[in-house]
């Protein structure tokens, strides 16, 4: 199953607003790898354990419940933590590769531009998270707010004072994403998700063969 | 209600290992308090929030659900953020007492002395969450493990793996508690809970009237 006898699987993560196109090319990513003989392990954040998504519940789904924003910073990285130790490294050190659908990435794009908690604040509970692990490749599948906007059609006409700032909560995350990815060139690429599901596939898998190229294989 | 006119309340922890007497005395400080006029609030960790008490069914009722030690850690320091944010501050402020069964200290002896946990890596959350703030006074009810047990009617005869085990973390945890009682001998007070619950309780109340008396009244 391993024939790779030992080698460590990458962690590929994928990032970027509701309605970018996610959950279709996590799907497509999931197939290219196994067409290459990959072994995937697919997963998402937050959530990915039985912890993870006992939080993510809490998070996601009780609006009743008062969090505050560093306390939901910080469930957030409990929940991080149990999935990198009873998953993702658990995989990557058998060989097999993982892909995540989102990551610490949306963490600072979410909590941090978003809800207005410090990068640099961030930054400590990353490192004490993950001592030093970061994804090998990361997609950010890049739409603007307006995009998604006319997309689920509502264009024109006037907007309310919530819409307003849901608009600027949306810009915000989108340009944590792109300034991120500039930052960390190395390991992020963005991806125009505006176009085609044909034409942003077609722009992930050259990414793919990049990233395998460059790797020499899996 | 508020006479002292906006002068901040101050902040007692009571800590110990289960059996040492928390709930009695708590109760009786409580009421000590109350007695001089001072308005308190009760509270316990982990718990004391909506959302600190939905973290302590989790980490205490759900064995089933696969806990890391260090994403216990971030939960527990999860809960206490908004225990502070949502309930200590607010009351501190508006001149309340808070008495608190637990806090820091505990998590120091039972994640880290207990599980094996760094204090290093403790100490870096501890000033994440709570950006300085501690305890004004400690109460750390003492009992040796063997007491414990002879509580329990246990003594003699022999022990199985399990309970070597068990009394070895108990160990650990008073240990750490003697430990910081000694490097933060100036918030920390140990109370020897071996005795008498008369006896405990006055050394109780010699320990808070010298606080009061230091405090310059409430």
């Amino acid at each position: 199953m391993n024939e790779t006898s030992g080698r460590r699987g990458a962690f590929i993560t994928v990032e970027g607003v509701d309605g970018a196109g996610k959950t279709t090319q996590m799907g497509f990513i999931e197939q290219w790898l196994a067409g290459r003989g990959i072994e995937v392990v697919r997963t998402r954040e937050p959530g990915g354990t039985g912890l993870g998504e006992r939080l993510r519940d809490l998070l996601v789904r009780e609006s009743a419940l008062d969090i505050s924003a560093h306390s939901e910073l910080m469930l957030v990285f409990a929940a991080r933590r149990q999935h990198l130790e009873e998953r993702i490294l658990p995989a990557l050190e058998s060989g097999r590769w993982v892909i995540s659908d989102r990551f610490t990435d949306a963490t600072y794009a979410y909590q941090g531009a978003g809800r207005g908690i410090d990068a640099a604040r961030i930054e400590m509970l990353e490192q004490w998270v993950q001592e030093g692990l970061t994804p090998d490749l990361t997609l950010v599948l890049d739409l603007p707010p307006e995009a998604g906007m006319a997309r689920s059609g509502r264009r024109g006409g006037a907007t309310d004072r919530f819409e307003d700032e849901a608009m600027a909560f949306k810009r915000a995350v989108r340009e944590c994403y792109l300034d991120r990815a500039a930052r960390y060139a190395d390991r992020m690429r963005v991806v125009d998700a505006g176009g085609s599901v044909a034409t942003v596939q077609q722009e992930i898998s050259n990414l793919l063969q990049d990233f395998l190229t460059a790797r020499g294989g899996h």
